[in-house]
């Protein structure tokens, strides 16, 4: 197919324009990147990528993630001129307004074409080595007739900056992802002005260095973007950059070429010289009907293929991946006739044994904690360059890279992604993880060693205010279950949310098991684990590693005469989507004075007042660990009966 | 100066035994590291590392880092063979037990002679780009006879593949760091097993793309060794790598090369084969006399070089850099007198003018949003490859990376360093947040951008769990000001506090004045801003923007006859610190039903209850904001008077 740049030209300046009446209208937004890349995704979108408005969600579509996120009217104008049916130009007319879905930056939830969410820089890019992962995972499993396409990356110099860049790409060249096209929007001016201010990396050789090829265009001159765009096209034994260079804000004759054009409307003197540069003479957000008509022809590229992909497969999902009910019951009635006392982490991996045996489409992996972080099982291989039908990711030591990588894994769909390292590396993957929760991906964390309970290593290494601070993000189901059956249950639910990631917050150390009976209990997210057998004056309230320690203390309570109530909460927020008459059931509302609320947790005390009540008590650790056996350290910081039990008596005044 | 093999071998192996034996007697940690870097550590402290065990806080000692700090036994080792007075050898033998300072990772504040605490992997390594940073800056400042030093690290394949490796040799190399060092321990064995089951990456080459010079060597010839230090050293125009090719666990016979010496004990059968093969006799934690007279002598080494620096410099402390008392209540005064209505970012910005103006060991730089973090004042210009004496930092988008910098530079000594991002990617730099605390050092965080407040840019920009989640993280004050006075305070507060670092959390809003008196409120972390006039039936605690709020709250509650406090809380943690008479003064231990406790914060209301009690009212934002403008968010999710009133009207029953 022979592109005419005739025709080309007006259809790039569509986007210019719409770009810069949007932000115009908005007074808020970032005309620069469009309007730089106008050129490009022109190209791209009317000959190179594999799409059809009418059907966004074929499964062999090829996927185009727009990392520079901030750039989003042109993906919102792509959609548009290309025909989906969201969003209309009144949506583009009301960008950043509420209830529209052209958001400031895309999301993924509020536009079909919107492959994810973007704007956190360098993340686009990484979840894409995701998706390309997942798209040659389905090939080997189902052949190209099935799986065959590719994904392309629209990057800006930020995304490029990034540390979690650095990882992504040395996961993507280590793995051979030759259907990975990353563009970059190579313009050389960031927000505090030309990159020249904090940079003088040669990217090429970086790229290279990882295994990439490295392709470059003029992003201004159509028949060198196809060239370039054709030979990336046709490399597919490694992932490729093209550099394309461009001028931001191309069109804007005063401003072009400067920071000033990146993040706000140019104003009303700039668009008129604009247009009058460009040529464009419709009305604010009108696209002449020559030119609608050109890119609407173009947006029809690929309903052919898409119907002959339908008829080939009979219209295969592969989606949505659902998951046996009940996978985990025979191993669940087994433990409950032998209990077993291990680590967390391991009846992590024993649940892992059965589930990954059932489920095919778990894709598993670790960030150079396999060993630790117990994630591999005898059903998951390796996924290698060499053989993508493995089901195991050794991701390195790249934890915002795995993390990132799972939610494009699980954005693409067909596999449900899970990785592990430690909680307290929650931190180098966090916004990634916030962002499997914003984009409702179905992402499982594996986070073990998950406090003062990992010992030796000491305080870098020991989790204190991770835990609580992840149950602050919303959507995340953050799991810290208690034993071998709790953790099964945790992975049971963790997989039936096809619309919220989850944490499982996993132990170091050998846990007993304390659970003697089946059915989902943490499914409420709290129970009542034992009963007051004396008078109740006490309701302890703990999790994982901690309930072994409440039990103890409720013990030694009740062979005081002091009746106490243990309540296993495996899940904050499952139980306080729960009905009020539940939770009062297990949190009845009487003052501390007559019924003392006590929670047990080796993090950060703060939030559990919501549980305690404010005159309740805290068992907690507000500080730094140290480095020291683990039960050393349970005792150093209280963590034990003997510590507890005198606090508690002294508030009930015995 | 000519190194002699001969005795160098037996004190290289003096670390191998030491190493050996400790992991084994606390059977946990990592011995692999510390065995292959033996011979290398020795040529570095033995000619190379300018430094003198009896005055570890020369100011211009070279610094040492151990990036790779599960290795922490090379360092232990180091400090007590070169005549540290700790640790000493029964703090070894009591490696990673509660009260040794030879904890599981090397921890800043246990032992001199460790500048930094490491572990969290790849931030030794960018907090020694800080480092030489502030070296070449005070070198610009003071010139070469008070400060010339090199800063030297060890780092590991694990470093060198975090993204963090990415974004702090970015910085190095365009910045032209030629006094930093970097020794690469290239074992190719990361914990997985070998680096080829996650990296095909050719580090030089990436090394050499990011401006830096590449050098390698045998890191078990001692001359290679000697050879290539020398290059290094001589060397500085550019930061330099040293790939050192070495052998995990060199000298465990049957373990060395594998994964399986990484981070466990060999075992009492491998430590005899161990010592069989380096021909090692001594009884475990004994070092022959000639060999640690050895390692004395070459502990000598700096102290001449020391003691012309004392007589030189008139031992000039560069360590510690005073804050002059008062310096802004000149401006204050001023602004009491003339309120000015301003975001609170631009109000930091106001603050910064005249403090920067003022302390010239501040520091500035953003991560590339200068004129967003409204950070760079006219006293501080640029520190370039050119001009180091400049004092702003352009970051690029590389927050980790700034965030590591600016514990290096703190670390460092003779600067106080401040960089901004937005609140929301915090998230990217959270566990160099971290490490700020836990290393107790005087890193200012600007956060601006702080709430939904920040308006069109969305969900993925607007924080929700980024106040609360960092409130909890231990020795870390959490600071957000109201207005311009609280903001001034607040700026005082954190450069005050030299053994806490502090977060900004600012508005991009304008907000207004809301303070008529002077005195640093601020210090109390919370307190009363308005008293009710009616009778007193409502507290309201709000923070930041949304003090604007309450006040506004209370003007319509007071309007109806019902008596409302103000109380205004930019910093938890001092509130926390503060008398139980003074909290009891400002929230009476009376129940919400009689007083009722309402906060207003546009975040995570988990944590509120501390304060409002578990039957007060939080309002506050538990889901993820929207793109529109800041006043459209504010209603829709109602951080209005009028959202508010009817609210608190329900609870009290009127």
């Amino acid at each position: 197919m022979t592109l005419n740049p005739a025709r080309l030209a007006p259809m790039a300046n569509a986007i210019r324009a719409l770009s810069m009446d949007a932000v115009q209208a908005a007074n808020s937004g970032h005309p620069g990147m469009p309007m730089g890349m106008a050129d490009v995704a022109t190209v791209l979108f009317s000959k190179y990528l594999k799409f059809d408005p009418k059907a966004p969600d074929w499964p062999d579509r090829d996927r185009f993630v727009l990392s520079a996120g901030h750039g989003s009217m042109l993906i919102y104008s792509l959609l548009y001129l290309t025909g989906y049916e969201r969003p209309t130009i009144q949506d583009i007319a009301n960008f950043r307004q509420i209830g529209s879905p052209c958001a400031g930056h895309p999301e993924n939830f509020l536009l079909d074409g919107v492959e994810c969410t973007t704007g956190p820089l360098g993340q686009g890019l990484a979840m894409a080595v995701g998706m390309a992962i997942a798209e040659r995972h389905l090939n080997a499993a189902h052949g190209a007739d099935v799986v065959d396409h590719d994904t392309w990356v629209v990057a800006g110099d930020g995304c490029l900056m990034e540390g979690v860049n650095h990882e992504a790409i040395g996961l993507a060249g280590h793995l051979g992802l030759g259907r990975l096209k990353v563009l970059w929007d190579s313009n050389r001016i960031t927000i505090d002005g030309s990159t020249d201010l904090s940079t003088c990396e040669d990217i090429p050789a970086r790229y290279r260095a990882s295994g990439w090829h490295v392709l470059a265009c003029d992003g201004h001159d159509f028949a060198d973007i196809d060239r370039a765009l054709g030979e990336a096209a046709a490399l597919t034994d490694k992932p490729v950059l093209v550099e394309c260079r461009t001028v931001i804000g191309k069109g804007a004759p005063n401003k072009q070429g400067t920071s000033g054009v990146h993040g706000a409307a140019l104003g009303a003197d700039e668009v008129a010289a604009a247009r009058a540069e460009l040529g464009w003479s419709a009305a604010p957000f009108e696209v002449p009907a020559e030119i609608l008509s050109d890119w609407r022809e173009t947006g029809q590229r690929g309903a052919k293929a898409r119907a002959e992909w339908e008829q080939r497969t009979s219209g295969k999902d592969l989606g949505v991946v659902p998951v046996p009910e009940g996978a985990l019951d025979d191993y669940i009635a087994g433990l409950l006739a032998e209990p077993k006392k291990v680590a967390t982490r391991k009846a992590s991996e024993m649940a892992l044994e059965v589930l990954t045996a059932a489920i095919p489409s778990m894709i598993g992996g670790s960030a150079d904690l396999t060993g630790s972080n117990n994630t591999k099982t005898k059903a998951t291989l390796p996924l290698t360059a060499q053989d993508y039908s493995g089901r195991y990711l050794y991701y390195g030591i790249r934890e915002f890279g795995m993390a990132c990588a799972m939610n494009g894994m699980a954005l693409h769909g067909g596999v449900i992604p899970y990785g592990g390292t430690f909680l307290i590396f929650s931190d180098y993957c966090r916004n990634a993880v916030r962002l499997s929760a914003l984009q409702q991906t179905r992402a499982i964390y594996v986070f073990t060693h998950d406090s003062i309970g990992l010992g030796e290593d000491g305080p870098t290494h020991q989790p204190v205010e991770q835990l609580m601070s992840l149950r602050l993000v919303p959507n995340l189901n953050v799991f810290r279950p208690c034993d071998t059956i709790e953790t099964a249950e945790c992975w049971a639910l963790a997989l039936a949310d096809t619309d919220t990631p989850s944490v499982l917050a996993l132990s170091r150390q050998n846990l007993p098991q304390l659970r003697t009976e089946g059915g989902n209990l943490s499914a409420k997210g709290a129970y009542r684990l034992r009963a007051a057998k004396a008078d109740r004056k006490v309701i302890l309230i703990a999790t994982g590693s901690e309930v072994e320690v409440a039990v103890a203390t409720a013990d030694a309570l009740e062979a005081d005469g002091i009746g106490a109530d243990v309540i296993s909460m495996p899940c904050m927020e499952l139980f306080e989507a729960q009905h009020q008459s539940y939770k009062d059931d297990l949190l009845p509302n009487v003052p501390p004075e007559q019924l003392l609320r006590v929670s047990i947790e080796a993090g950060s005390t703060m939030g559990w007042e919501r549980y305690t009540m404010a005159n309740g008590l805290q068992i907690g650790l507000d500080r730094f660990g140290a480095s020291a056996p683990a039960e050393d350290l349970f005792a150093k910081f209280g963590f034990t009966a003997e510590a507890i039990v005198p606090k508690i008596k002294a508030r009930l005044g015995i």
